[in-house]
């Protein structure tokens, strides 16, 4: 999958970020390689040309052993940095932004090592967390939550670190709507296949129609049908469906058309962050390295499963990107991509808040991505 | 181009649709020919299969002739069962969308003719219309138009005919905004390739940059510069550059790039609707079948030139699509197109409306499309 | 197909190959139009840019019409110029190779509008030919003739017309052989079919396979099995399979499949030729216009079928293209090409030769291509 | 490049053919992972099925310690089964085929590392073996060797080793040629260059020269232009171009273009077998692990650079492919491949021999090949 990248290259490129943009600043600082700024630089135009994306799974040279050596360079070069004392202003919010950065690229990897595992035709796979399977109980219903509309405001506030595309704060004018009270869940899904849902061009968007004809698909990725029935892959290897879980690993296609199918919609990320607001202190599975998995689908909003809105992602009004190279963190991308609202059970603890807007194109499903109906 | 069919598949696909939607609804009524609802059938999946896009242009059968007789039958059929005066309401309804299906049809037929008229590699090529030059004069600079923001109201009225994209009328925030009082035109342009616009990737979006540069694109769709300066194809033929005219065949990555280097940006689609009532009595160039090319640009936002705004095309709050094979006229398109608005020179009159939602993909160029700048 | 190109394309290619090398000669002359040299040039290199093939079929300009009038004036200018009796030798070569070009484009004209006709989907689809139906008869089992081998020569005498590809006459050393009586029938290809012939590996060139296997072919080209049996298509329009006619529209990996699976294999095009000198004055079906389509499997080795051979198409020892650039019209495609010999029963009778050699790529199928077995 | 492999398949691969082939024709053997299978077969249909040949790149798991730990245990297993003495004759040469294979094998892991390391972008890259630069000198005209031609016999006697597409040994008629008494050097390809070799449609095959269009080749494979002059990649890092020694990665269409370009053309394998004969106990470079490339062009023709030749890979006369799997090894690759002769410096010492039949198609570049010049 060309989306994906190496482990290696995910632990190189959170190291250059620093090194690019907080430690090049300091024009005593000895870089520690020329060419691995070409190496791990993924996406911005402003630092130079970039080693292409589809060659990352190629580079066997710097070896992993390299890439460590490159880390703890770097480490050192910036502990040396905070202590001391000389960073101005910023500096420090590069390095905030370096942090947030680096937990974003920790979900990352996590996809990509759950893609790749995935396709090792070994039995039994690699594991990458060894654990119990979880019981699978059929879910309750599922209720709604009605919410009123009016001219809300949306987005961060500006206390504390958020991301420029989540910013700046502006009202939105909502109509007064429902939302369901927990996430579709796998035993949902179910249903939906069971209903023909895979094979009724009335449900679906006519790029996802198209796609679905064209890939085959007819079931969440990752998902088996064998003579025992229905198994999914997991980072603790290929399981059981669990009915009560969150479904996980679908495209904005097949979320959209179930949503069609159930005789509801996707929330638009407005709708969902309205919603998400009055629940805001709870939160449901994030990244426990033990586990890296949801549990059941219950009543928090943020956690679990990142959610597909029917948003597209575009700018906010007013937002002005930063200056400089990170300028191109995330305005650059808003155009043909989606945005989906909360977390996953991959995502860690502390990176998660209610106004962040994670994108993707709509046919990706590597991501830990599943909905809850709005109407 | 594979999104451009020939001249006797619009006509049959238009005349299809009264056949299709209007008379078989009546058993007496005998199928000209079953195999052309399988040819002229264009995107309705609830009709039955179809014959694929991209092989319009190799069906040689049937004939131009035998299209102009299919034509005649179903005008008589439909002429026929208009004098019978039994046709109900939602006949009549259909009647009435078949007409506006038939309208857009002038304006693609018109675009696709301008295509393949401009790959003929003839010395003079054709001409679809013989004309003489337009004068070409410097445009004086444009001014911003304030308007102020607040609750308004978007989307048709339900009075007279409109799209079912067109509604539900519902409630939109708007911040005050600016908006200029005239289309971006050739002379603006000739400026922002004089600024390398088209290699600067700080003014791109991430896609547009890639596209540009995969595609080689360098300036408007058409346009071409040899020892005499800058001409482009119109259909009167190749011409030289009028710097006065609203600039056309730009796609959405270009009128984006742009904006942002004019340091202003697309309205969104809510904006120009609210800014366009204010003008709306008035209109630029619509079809005018000795012309089909846009005017000098001028103070009227319909007409001339379709209008890119910054809105990706996603249902209004509460859209259902019609009932029955038209429900997907235009609901199921809904992902990764972008909104233009307006009309264009070869847009009939009496098409156009303030509140009418076309939409493209991104990257499409053979469209006759623009821009208006906003802050 | 982008093989394939419209009637009138090759109509004025033909016509184009006189003006090229012929008339152009004489500084005299006043070229048709300068841009048909750009437009009607196949890939002669020499002769300067060309118009992409894939496109041909794109060019409504110049029409049916203007095509007749260049041919009448090319066909005045050449009467003129033959009458004038002043063409030196070289020119009245190139008249005879321009003749000969001429009688190939025949073929490959019946090829392509079979294969245009073949994707019309309209019931009853376009003839060209209004003919009744064969018998089909269940064919006599095929003899072996055994031919003797040693030092044999091969390739044209140059007493009469001939391709340089045919030349030069030269010495080859062959085996003892056996060669079939006759082609193979479509009853043998039944029986092909019927044993797994498109589903056992071991029969398949490596590369034969995967072609199969990812373009799902499982028979001939044109072959279609329904209720009633299998039908092939014809320039007569759909037709049932007679059991007795040679097999037709296969390719190579196909023929050479079938002649694995039969326990023999392809001749090279040297035993052909060693072969066919013995039944040298007997012909089977060539061009007939009210015919267009081969008659039973019989003992002539000239007509009715191209035969794919074993050989790569080379160059015989001592082979030198013709000078200029009638000298790109065979050496040059002298890679990865297949030889067949023969001819077809849609090529034009005075053509064929037995020194002749046609040559196609392996997958080919839209060639009137069929095979002998040989042991 | 998705031609090559990583280097832990290729050790896995050899390995699994002994167990495949060998080990497991004794029923108590115990296959080691029965995934492997899947995942180490290469192109044996009659195995079953296998993995991707693209997806190779990807497989993290299992790891290089697991290969190795295959290895012992395979090896293990051949040990005793040898010491056992219970082998029959025909697991016997199937040991022999696969010694061969893994030598076969082994050259192809140095192509594809080499291709590797020229992948990476650091500087200095990775070297595969240090030592120091090879002296440049200007080569010596070649001269021209003269051979009688006549019926010759031509491949494998069948006293020792060889593959089954050097055989049956058959009579092939030759006219008189003259042959070169070394291959073409980098010099020799600096003139080609120099003379617009990569630029002159008139002096390559059509397929050829839309090749190097598509791809924009204008010199040998590792070859790159700077300040400084010509450089090329070897398996000591980027290297000043040495001028006497042969040329390397050229592809099939360079090798015949240069040749046109020279006046001359590229030897039948039947020629250089018959010219290699005379010369057939001298050996040029073979593989020495210290050096990996080829030295000076001299005269023998065995070793330094495959050489290619004009003929297309074709069987024998009498060819029969051998019983079950391993009759896969050569014989269904017989189509569109063209024949390398000779051997070159990643040739394991042993493994050569002067019937010896490599194939390759048209546009490959990473092997070890270049040329040598017949008339």
């Amino acid at each position: 999958m060309t989306e994906a990248s190496p482990a290696k290259w995910h632990r190189a490129h959170v190291t250059w970020f620093f090194e690019e943009f907080v430690l090049r600043r300091d024009p005593a600082y000895v870089v520690y390689d020329e060419s691995y700024r070409y190496l791990f630089n993924s996406y911005y135009e402003a630092v130079g040309e970039r080693h292409p994306r589809p060659d990352r799974g190629l580079v066997t040279r710097p070896g992993v052993d390299d890439i460590t050596h490159y880390r703890n360079y770097v480490d050192g070069a910036m502990e040396e940095a905070l202590q001391r004392g000389t960073l101005d202003d910023e500096a420090l919010d590069l390095i905030e932004l370096g942090c947030n950065h680096e937990q974003q690229h920790q979900e990352l990897l996590l996809m990509d090592i759950k893609h790749l595992f995935s396709t090792i035709p070994l039995t039994p796979g690699p594991l990458y967390v060894d654990r119990d399977p979880d019981p699978s109980r059929t879910p309750p219903p599922f209720g709604w939550r009605s919410v009123s509309g009016g001219v809300v405001e949306i987005g961060a506030a500006g206390t504390g670190f958020s991301y420029d595309n989540e910013g700046p704060r502006h009202r939105v004018f909502l109509e007064d709507f429902e939302i369901a009270d927990r996430a579709v869940t796998n035993a949902d899904w179910l249903e939906f296949i069971a209903d023909d849902g895979y094979r009724r061009p009335e449900l679906w968007l006519s790029d996802g129609w198209a796609h679905i004809r064209q890939t085959g698909r007819h079931a969440p990725g990752y998902w088996h049908f064998d003579d025992d029935g229905w198994t999914t892959f997991t980072l603790s290897g290929r399981r059981r469906l669990v009915l009560d879980e969150p479904v996980l690993h679908v495209s904005f296609y097949e979320a959209d058309a179930f949503a069609r199918w159930a005789g509801a919609r996707l929330p638009t990320e407005f709708e969902w962050e309205t919603a998400a607001l009055a629940v805001d202190d709870r939160r449901a599975m994030l990244l426990d390295p033990e586990r890296c998995h949801p549990g059941p689908a219950g009543g928090a909003m943020i956690g679990d499963v990142w959610e597909w809105t029917s948003s597209a992602y575009l700018p906010y009004p007013g937002f002005v990107p930063a200056n400089g190279a990170v300028g191109e963190y995330n305005g650059k991308f808003m155009s043909d991509q989606h945005v989906l609202r909360g977390a996953s059970a991959i995502t860690p603890a502390g990176h998660e808040r209610v106004t962040y807007r994670n994108f993707f194109p709509a046919p990706s499903r590597w991501v830990f991505a599943g909905l809850r109906l709005a109407r």
